[in-house]
């Protein structure tokens, strides 16, 4: 990896940022949500059109994963944790059956298309988790966030995160040559909930009075900083608990809200927002290897083949989970087409896999066709059912949503 | 240098923030200036001591960077381009006698203790540039950032960084081998200046139509996002032009300065700096390596010695420029003495010095003495001279001020 020289550092971000801001106006222009215009500027700006945006120089990575840090803060801040567990069954089961459906799918699609075992598992894997930041920055730019489908959708995509986090624990353990017997998925499934359990107990007792005290400190500020350590703090331990950075910032969001300081710490992460989420957007567009899909290219046709097959079973799997959920009164359809997108954790599973030598770069490029095909497949669908649909929800209000939405 | 793993890059961020905040809190319960604090924080958590903070990490190194960026931008919209126009006389010349005087004295010294030629202008040089973010963090501390003193201060400031870069320009060309002729000297003046010159004519024309712009369109956080985009890409622009980033950073604030939405761009840079600006200083802090200064490592003698002489000679040369002003009526020993912190820019010669191989390890150790002490004399001197003043500056506003004293 090249030392990035802090100029060069200062111009890419000054591309990421130009080029988000840019194509979310033109995809408001067009009536689309802004998260598709900035996802789309980090294909063109990325590796493969104008190569201006190296993803993978480590800076600019942890500069992007700086960002969903922010945007889950932001999104946890903005989730009403009681009104959330009112919704929770209908979360839950679309969850589960969003995870099973499209991982059984998937994991039977590649044995029939003569891919070994521990491929078919790892790739069924990438098929299970919902991106939580897409779907609520969609959500959140149709200005459904609020809305009781909103909450399930979110609900879900945070409890498929964590079950997806539960598999790949399995996963990579079955690659190193371990045994996937229930006491290995027990232990995994503790620790994934445990984390999310223990920091929510805990922290409901000290993270207040701390901020309380915060907000008495002649010090303009501390608040705000104090924020960011939680989220980061608790990104940080979410990992070494074997759960995921990003339900640790989540975790913190839910937290902080309940302060009385919480005004002061949302416009604060606002603002921190309206630097920080754009690089994890255009971050994760840029990552997109569009060459792997290049017909020319060897290994490609596989690549489309098994590409074509996951999104198929990858849609159908996340939308019939909206049909799940026990005693839902809202739109389902709104629920299955909000679970679609499946964003970084795929990519992320998949780039494990191929660090691990499970898959190939053909597979590697099938999994990426999924994910960009059911991300930038979400917004359009989403924005059609929602302009039909008769039950308006609450609009947001202004604060995190506008940071969430209105990049 | 190692790939930094996004959980442990975390993690160095909540040692970074916490204890600067931990620390800016204590210094002011003694009565100092906070930025003392988080300096102190960044030799504790650096290399030196506990070792938890390696500023050598490009990304930490680059985060310390874009706080300095952030600083300045904040520095430039606090900034009365015209005030300090009117104090220029008197901030022109405290900044060429600040120059010359260390200089002077420093190249002297290094030739009377047996240096070379070379390794005696290069070590003068390191003497010559005041660290502008330092400085007007303390003033800002003491609530004197708006007075008389405070503005030549600033002003003077600016003007030896970009005189500092002119030396180093031509330092850097007798190192590869080329002559100081006043042709070579004449170019890299009229680099440096010129640019400074030129952003802030042909700025002053294009900025306020685009931040006008900017402000009507419906998506929050677009101004603030466009004045990023400036200052990062004036910093950018100004290192390839031969000036320095933090110059085109400051640039960017004096010309938002005066637009439309400039109490909304300077609430989000604000809010961005109390995140980033931390990070700045413990960033400086976590730079000094003590252990150059170990009577046990060899070389240390020569590195004490050889620093002892530079802080004397820093210390006075800075401080009779004070006394340069032509028609200033304020406190002259104010002016001297905070001019005295060298900060970021001697360490960034010293460290060129050292790659080209004109400096070696005792002397890079003797300018890190000198940087460390000149930087931490500063502020407790000021706070002397200033309780001790008659006649007080104008209160600092709320606002970007809260944050360059704040932390």
């Amino acid at each position: 990896m090249e030392n990035l020289e802090p100029s060069r550092f200062f111009a890419i971000l000054v591309v990421m940022l130009a080029s988000a801001k840019v194509a979310g106006l033109l995809a408001r222009r067009f009536g689309q949500p802004s998260v598709l215009g900035e996802l789309l500027a980090g294909i063109v700006v990325g590796g493969s059109v104008l190569g201006l945006v190296d993803p993978h120089i480590p800076t600019i990575h942890l500069m992007s994963e700086l960002g969903v840090i922010v945007l889950l803060l932001a999104i946890g801040m903005e989730t009403d944790l009681a009104r959330m567990m009112k919704v929770g069954p209908a979360a839950l089961m679309v969850a589960i059956v969003g995870v099973v459906a499209p991982f059984g799918m998937g994991y039977a699609g590649c044995l029939a298309m003569g891919l070994g075992n521990l491929e078919s598992i790892m790739i069924g894997a990438t098929l299970t988790a919902t991106s939580v930041g897409i779907t609520a920055r969609v959500l959140s730019d149709l200005g459904r966030l609020g809305s009781e489908e909103g909450q399930v959708i979110l609900g879900a995509a945070v409890i498929d995160d964590i079950l997806g986090l539960i598999i790949l624990a399995v996963v990579v353990g079955m690659v190193e040559g371990g045994d996937a017997t229930p006491a290995v998925i027990g232990l995994a499934t503790f620790k994934a909930f445990g984390f999310l359990a223990a920091v929510l107990v805990v922290g409901g007792l000290i993270v207040p009075p701390i901020i309380r005290l915060a907000g008495r400190v002649d010090m303009p500020g501390t608040p705000a900083v104090l924020a960011m350590i939680l989220a980061l703090g608790l990104a940080w331990m979410a990992e070494g608990a074997g759960s995921a950075p990003i339900i640790g910032a989540f975790a913190a969001g839910l937290l902080l809200a309940k302060t009385d300081e919480s005004h002061e710490i949302e416009r604060a992460v606002t603002h921190l927002g309206y630097f920080f989420v754009p690089l994890f957007f255009v971050g994760v567009g840029a990552m997109v290897d569009l060459s792997a899909l290049d017909p020319r290219v060897p290994g490609a046709g596989t690549a489309l083949m098994v590409g074509a097959m996951l999104i198929v079973v990858g849609v159908i799997g996340k939308f019939i989970a909206g049909y799940a959920a026990p005693g839902f009164k809202g739109d389902r359809r709104v629920v299955g087409v909000g679970m679609i997108p499946r964003g970084e954790v795929g990519l992320i599973f998949a780039q494990i896999g191929l660090a691990k030598g499970v898959l190939d770069q053909a597979e590697f490029g099938a999994v990426t066709l999924m994910v960009v095909v059911t991300t930038f497949l979400a917004p359009p669908l989403l924005r059609l059912l929602v302009a039909k649909s008769e039950v308006p929800g609450p609009p947001d209000e202004v604060g995190i949503a506008d940071l969430v939405s209105g990049q």
